[in-house]
């Protein structure tokens, strides 16, 4: 009785395509998603869409689409051809920041913008977080994602010119559990001019990239 | 014999001026830190430079600094005319969050970019919002701020195709006390591409917005 | 040795019919309940009651409950024709609020009032808004259901003249799991008049809405 | 630069007359808003006006409000005569909460409303609330306004068939320090259909209560 | 390598019988514990032993073990006779309030101590409550169960003068979850005297009654 | 127009005088207490009266009490002659919880008790504490007041086999600022038996200890 | 796409040895983990590696690593002969401690450092404590786990002259669970010099110990 | 009636000097201790003894103290002249950390420890941290003072491999407010070895460092 109604009007108006978050719903649902979408000859973007739940789906939803399971992200109509070399960078602390980063890494790709994905440079070991400072400074924006005491997020901030986009994630146990150090490490930041998103949110981090490079139509 | 040493050399590596945070700070030490950077003909910016202090500095101090009490805010060396029409839109829910706002405002102005500042445009009265959307939408970033419960971040976000920088404020009293369900509600933001700062912090996100429109040299 | 007694006087006293929360309950508690209503012809309302312990019941508590698994609510006793047009209006602002959407339109209709359910209307796509506003303004009360930030609340608040009930619910994630941010927003909210309960709680919205309708007899 | 705009249009749209929040607004931006609206021959109601502050505006303005202490409100443009007797029952729990349920009852004032208050029915002391229950049951709506544990809500709301709003307050000390205590309490309640406004807010439940009584033109 | 000591000392010291608490233990370390107990022909309680565990038991432990599922305890070595009529009422709130309830009458049986279980007895149906108020006042010491928003606590406190050990349970949703309202509740009491366990700690109200009923010898 | 209705009744019902929390009273409503009382010969108890506010009543109302700074109490009606050598001791940690210790102690005198006070036996240096064992043990309720982190609760009640009640206190900086964690530290305690009451909260635990000692009628 | 790259440089700038944190990782991950670390000779130490995970790896996995089930822990390349007697004392609370305990033990042991486990010394027993106190002070190190209240650390920082390092553990329900009580109480201690790490970091208690023991070269 | 009774014998056992924290201590209070250690001709160590309180002190006592403002310390007895170069660096982040760290450098001096004071080296200029690590390096023991999100703490215990002890600070705002932001980071920092101590905490961490020095006497 109640179906999701995609927000077509929206992307015209902000320039965002529409993206569906899987986590709270069926798989029966997102098949009639992709059903729906596939009808209209929609592209659509899924994000957390866990491997058990995707191996529910039907059949036509699977073939439709572009499966990435590091990243729990779907992809429905094709990943667009990168119009160009890499504008923005995405630098993670550990292995275990990889999915959120992956993630933001996929929005970026369904948007038809590539992305430098650096990763292993948490602060622990810091001569690597330098020796890749100079090709990270290459880039327009820079998408940082950590997690536990997020230190990196201060320490990129102090090194960087251009717009740096924090994003804590949920790795780390104790006080660290959850991700809640890390976000409120990247808002209490000594570095100015951090920009924050909520903790796992890579999708959200790649959007606000996306209206920084800012060649979205203005509604 | 611990002093405060000015970090000029942050300055030319990101780009950023050096600014002076002055709430722990006492008057004696911020006579000090005016003095020594008269001296070397800094400019300087001091924030959260509360009336009261402000009138405890010496005379050579008070004189020397451009002060603006409702913003909190004084300016060494002074405010340069600004370069072309405002690029960014500073955006309020109430009276009571103009002092971040105008904490933005002269942070931005200290750097030579001037802003439009558009107040009193909370959700509980939309329409108002709704009269200034068009000249909203004209500018390259949108600074919000609001306290509360943080509704007009979505809002806006949803409106706009720009990057939109949350500011949440401390106004609120009982749950929203403190400005932590501001903060919040702009992490936990429906809309895509929102990205945040610290309560309070509109210097913050001046630097932010600076960062975005990416005109500072990179070191 | 510890039973269930349900409050049948309660009802009469409050004009409240007995509704009984299943989730910290077992299966064979639940069958118990059923059975022991039967016998005494009453009728009764079950919230809670998800899926797989729906499947454990036994079949004569299976057959002579009406189930609704969006809402996980069963009805005992059958669900009343509509006593005329609804004049409660169901606002929700995602897919994923709809099964405590759905709670509240179960309640209302186990006592025998229908209610108009307005689905997908959040406010990061306004206009939708803004389309179904009238119809909404139409009703004698409104119940807003919405997670993550909890801005329906406020701007919904701000366009109806009605009681506005608002029901956070626990979806979304980082600083919006668990339905708190969405909790403090309808509490902090700069629209005023607006009233809460708690989180995810259909069920307690309906009553109120039924309380301010007022057509029960007073004790 | 900045001033207070009051959002006469949206009185005219929910039917609610526009009031201003003293508490973070200095006594100049008082007297201003004070002379403004008399100007224009509007009527104000001002909330969360301490003593010290009201001390502190010039004389037209203290001239010009019809003050209360207790309640710290301020009227402008005469409180009228009420239509009639209450309808609205204001049951608070303790002395200290007195200022709260005043807030409420002077905003009913202001809006032509009368209320009737019963204080210290607490429940330690249950046959003292007890005593005024057919008394509290003869009112549309009642207000209850509590801190500490806030179990009044509970008990109210078990005992009432009307709409019961809980204004929980920031009296206590120690875990009940803030409201916080209190206002769990309420959202938990094991009553149903009570529903719950901000710590200490009881211009807000008097706006709730209106909308229930719902004799405003609705937009 | 490591194993439990149990300290057999320390009843004698302090008067306690040594408990067994089974959550963090695996089903082979409990195995030993009553394997070296029966053979030093020591009595033993065991506590929050769920229903898989206990059946994940070697035949020997389950034979020697009185176990009761409601309660999640088991007793080694018999339940002793009560030795006389109930000296202390549990009183709980709501049908989910039992298995805590039935924790603390199990403890105290393993003492030899008989009590008196009055259920559902929440304050939403206070008229229950007071019908029963009579036979609770006939004891020496009350145990209050209750979860949510705890208000039993207070109007219990408020009409018995002997001791109240509140337990806050864990019962409830939203706000509610966990116990933490139950037990900031019973904390922040306006009703003076009540004295507080840990939420879901049955057993530590049963030592706190069993101390204050003062039969242990002194070491 | 609000007074404050003292509960003869209730003391009458439950066995317990009547006290005065003066900390969100004025001097002026402290005075009309204290007239009021007088004019009916009734004895009153007065918690949390600062130097300063006592300092502000007027003549009568200093002269009628019997005011102790250091408890921050003042008693109307005399202190009558202790019935006996103390039944309680109360043990304190350190200097700093003096204040706390003596509130309970002056509760007590107030209703005819006397107590034993232990102070500056905290665990850092356990010796003291242990000095002192075979005086504590000698008593039949112990009142533990400690802040920090409440070390002490945990170690008594290993030690002695009488009722304890845990009074934490607000003693403390960073995370033990406000007394939370020596309050969870009383709650969570490895120590089976002991009951906890409010943060500071000496009143409380001298009316919990009286009704333990039983001496009071029963309504 | 994204590998783990082993620090091996850090552990020669900083002495440590790399560590693998295996929670967060699949076991895909840390068979290639052994896979190439077994190719380079690079001894590897794998914490929080559970029985199930452990028993998805590879055979050659499993047989290259020494595995530890209570401990959570693994060893690639064979644990060094201990260079002489225990310098560090690990003393635990509880049965249930003994995981976080034996993660310490087991990750000394990796680096070569023997260590005395005294376990089952919680405070609610202070004489088995006071039994092993001389054992106790022979060590250079203490290393303190405790879970529930914590109050084991202030007792032990206020018997020995030592460095003593607190790891709260997880263990304990209602407010003591997840160990946030332990830690607290261990940060607010009364007894001064305690030194703490996070909750169930046996692995960075260890290591805090081996920098105080100093052996290892600097870099 | 209670005194203060200083534990000389705590200082014989565990080698540690008697200090008195001067925040809950009233003047008076203070008076008498410096008058009675005076007499007994103690040395002592004062802390959190704020300029006003000590301008409130007597003659005797202010002409017997060596008074700090900075740092907020009296000394009674003398400063010892120290005994060698300084074994232990003290390293802070910023100007307002300064009071902290001096803490700990005053405690050090009062047990005749020298310390290398190193400040303004935070992580958002990490030139400056880097200039002065070699010098940092030659010390046996580091103290890391500091505020707002803390990422000094990682990123030093990342480049020494001596012992690290974090003193996070309250300086911060918003998220950052109160130390809690910093001292989360200090416990979930991906450095593995470092040890925290409770927020503003300088004279803890002076003590564990002196533990690990080890030079005093065993009990």
């Amino acid at each position: 009785m109640i179906e999701h109604r995609l927000d077509w009007e929206r992307a015209e108006r902000t320039g965002a395509s529409e993206a569906v978050l899987c986590d709270p719903k069926s798989a029966a649902q997102i098949d009639a998603i992709v059903a729906h979408a596939s009808e209209l000859g929609r592209r659509l973007l899924f994000t957390r869409l866990g491997e058990r739940k995707f191996a529910r789906l039907g059949a036509p939803a699977r073939d439709a689409l572009d499966y990435d399971a590091s990243s729990r992200t779907a992809i429905l109509g094709g990943v667009p051809a990168p119009l160009g070399p890499g504008r923005i960078a995405i630098v993670s602390g550990g292995t275990s920041d990889a999915p959120v980063a992956r993630e933001a890494a996929r929005t970026l790709a369904f948007e038809g913008e590539s992305a430098t994905l650096i990763v292993d440079v948490g602060v622990a070991g810091l001569w690597r977080l330098m020796e890749r400072l100079e090709e990270i400074r290459r880039h327009r924006v820079v998408i940082a994602v950590a997690g536990m005491e997020g230190a990196l997020f201060s320490v990129l901030a102090g090194l960087v010119p251009c717009p740096v986009l924090a994003v804590p994630t949920s790795v780390g146990y104790g006080v660290g559990a959850g991700g809640r150090t890390a976000l409120r490490a990247a808002l209490a930041s000594c570095a100015s001019g951090l920009a924050v998103v909520n903790i796992d949110n890579g999708f959200g981090a790649a959007h606000a990239a996306l209206r920084i490079l800012g060649d979205r139509a203005q509604g």
